[in-house]
């Protein structure tokens, strides 16, 4: 039996010279130069050098490295020794290695950035093994934690609401169907009337989950299936969303900074600084638009280009606020002038995060859906809630993976996502 | 425009006598004697009783008061006095009261305990507003944040793997089919195929999200949708997993000990003390049975009646391991004697998390196969990936929806799901 690992390869550092640790991992690199021989073992931390000696390191272990391939699984205990020569400034003699598993040739090189998207996809699990996934994935966790805390700071609480659902949320947008039984239902495509509801009860709710939209785009920022940050809070509007929203991006991005080293290293060029974001009225923005030569009239929506155009009076995070009311789902409420209390967050040029203040009263909530030509009778178990007690209250919705990919410089949302299902992939 | 909240209810507190606050909610109770009347307002957090008082309180909340009725949705802005009578020790005298939305009488009764199963789920949203269901909920999120600050300390990091997949995960389970554009595909029973390949990469995973089986089941602790809390680590086995999972409902434990007053103020007695798990080999296990009169033979798995009877012996908490491989799915690791390095955690007779060591070696694994009458050319994909580099590894599942009725005491998993998916309900 091998022994478990003591330290993560990171965490070999010059100052544990003279300590002995277990470490374990993959073989990264195999280097001979004769009497001195040297393995990189990779963990999901880093590297870590491996030295082997003539007449310092047992003999056997000799052995062991002339079979040693790429990729193989190996636990090394030994004595570490900093070192002026290895990389990190450390390195490890080994007294015994365990390969606990051998590894054929990988079917893509890990070893560069060359190999491309669809390749990366379809061997999806070898291809984590980069260190730059490693890197963008253990930061991902590190950002889903700092949103949390930033949720619970607020005094919300973490709910799960259900992925199958007998009726859109919105009426417009496609689903995916479930055979449900005997009966047919559908993938939730947003936690929207669940946590509107939610709102009645437990005043202010998060979610962190999956969301499914049928639609047919096959661009570098949709996905068919996303993670998707829902919160609502009761007795708050748009403002007050939106201050919690700088909040939350303010605290992701300095967790994004205290591994900016580690990011960098792997060729990423995360953001890293972020002053008040600001807000800027619809009216403006298309204002702005205008003077840039875009043929764009109030009412429309902006598209990506004009997004990424008005970066260079905004710089790269921006709210966009008070959009047409026409423009936004019918649970939104109205502020004069066909203008309606919402904003979106963009990113890079990127519609990051999207919400408003929601109607809070049902007759008001029936004329929305009928002015968009919904038929109020089908939303009878979602208005009937607003008629015991729904308090005014306020929310959004947040693409988790396009925010990992807009704040670490990743060029497509599959980047941002460990197995992407799209238009055209359901495996692996 | 209505001020915002400063405290919530539980945080009016006799020390905040002589401040100025502002508290939100819903109205719950209202109290008529004449020149004092009382109105009880409930928020997530609690209850508050404000004071209106001939000569002391305004006129016009008196003209107020006389139109209020339970659940509409107020804010009440006024001056905190700590009292004698009051049950909190403490009132609130108002100097305004906004009345944000109205409330028809409730289709159900929120005030007591006595609508059944079927009324409460029809009317979810609505049923959620009892203080019981404030407490459940509030402590799931509780629990939820002490589960993952434990998956932290140990060095795992969180993901998010696909729900529409293409393949079962173990061959037998039944699964809801999906329309997803041409083809058909599946939601995801367990994220077990993806959580292990994970190791190869990020080593230590996590994930807390839905699960779906298409079982027919129509029992107390069964859901078709639940959250699975999902674990992997590489380089550990199952002895490890233990520990882990018994640090998890150690801290679990202690979290709702922190709220164990408001719990048991709801009428909920919740799991407040646990010592040593106790590990149970499967063949005492099947003995001691065999000795109260069950009827069982090696082989046999036990039921929920058996489990309960074990109690006796090992508590209400405790580790089954140890089970026949012919019992376990085909990536389960063997143990000498047609074992298995497998395991079953118990509360209250329920199995609430299931883990194993798993197999890391392709040709042990398309052997488990077989011997399950599974073909292995199915799991190519899967199979493929333990050609590049698998890392012995180990983890398990756990039912969060049955581990919070387990630990609070609840008699069925539904109450301990917001918006339950189950044989025969698809909706609210």
């Amino acid at each position: 039996m091998y022994p478990k690992k003591t330290h993560w390869t990171s965490e070999v550092t010059p100052e544990l010279h003279g300590s002995n640790v277990v470490v374990a991992g993959w073989v990264w690199e195999l280097r001979d130069l004769g009497k001195i021989k040297f393995i990189v073992v990779r963990d999901r931390e880093g590297f870590v050098q491996i030295t082997l000696k003539a007449g310092k390191t047992p003999d056997h272990l000799f052995k062991i490295f002339s079979e040693l391939g790429k990729e193989d699984v190996v636990v090394v205990k030994g004595i570490v020794e900093s070192s002026k020569i290895a990389k990190s400034g450390v390195e490890i003699f080994p007294e015994e290695i365990w390969v606990l598993n051998k590894a054929k040739p990988l079917p893509l090189d890990i070893w560069s950035e060359t190999p491309d998207l669809a390749t990366r996809l379809k061997w999806r699990s070898a291809d984590l093994k980069r260190p730059r996934n490693l890197a963008v994935f253990s930061t991902a966790s590190a950002i889903l934690r700092a949103i949390r805390d930033v949720m619970y700071e607020e005094g919300f609480v973490e709910v799960f609401t259900p992925k199958i659902i007998v009726t859109s949320t919105e009426g417009g947008a496609e689903l995916f169907p479930v055979m449900y039984f005997e009966r047919v239902a559908y993938l939730s495509q947003s936690p929207q009337l669940y946590k509107e509801q939610l709102t009645a009860s437990l005043e202010r709710v998060f979610e962190i989950g999956p969301a499914y939209r049928a639609e047919k785009h096959n661009t570098d920022y949709h996905l068919n299936e996303f993670i998707s940050v829902d919160a609502e809070a009761a007795f708050m509007d748009y403002n007050d969303i939106m201050d919690i929203l700088e909040k939350l991006v303010k605290r992701v991005i300095s967790t994004i900074t205290t591994v900016a080293h580690r990011l960098e290293e792997a060729g990423l060029k995360p953001l890293l600084e972020i002053s008040k974001i600001p807000r800027v009225d619809y009216d403006e923005a298309v204002e702005r638009l205008r003077q840039l030569g875009y043929s764009i009239s109030w009412g429309d929506d902006l598209n990506v280009e004009m997004q990424k155009a008005l970066t260079k009076f905004y710089g790269p995070v921006y709210f966009l606020v008070h959009f047409p009311a026409s423009l936004r789902p019918f649970y939104t409420k109205r502020k004069e002038g066909d203008k309606s209390e919402s904003y979106d967050l963009i990113i890079n040029g990127i519609e990051v995060a999207s919400g408003a203040t929601r109607v809070h009263r049902r007759d008001e909530l029936e004329e929305e859906m009928k002015r968009r030509g919904l038929d109020p009778r089908l939303f009878e178990s979602h208005l009937a809630v607003f008629d015991y007690g729904m308090p005014p209250h306020a929310g959004f919705g947040l693409g988790f993976n396009r925010l990992l990919a807009a704040l670490l410089g990743l060029d497509n949302v599959r980047h941002a996502t460990l197995y992407p299902r799209d238009r055209y992939r359901v495996e692996p």
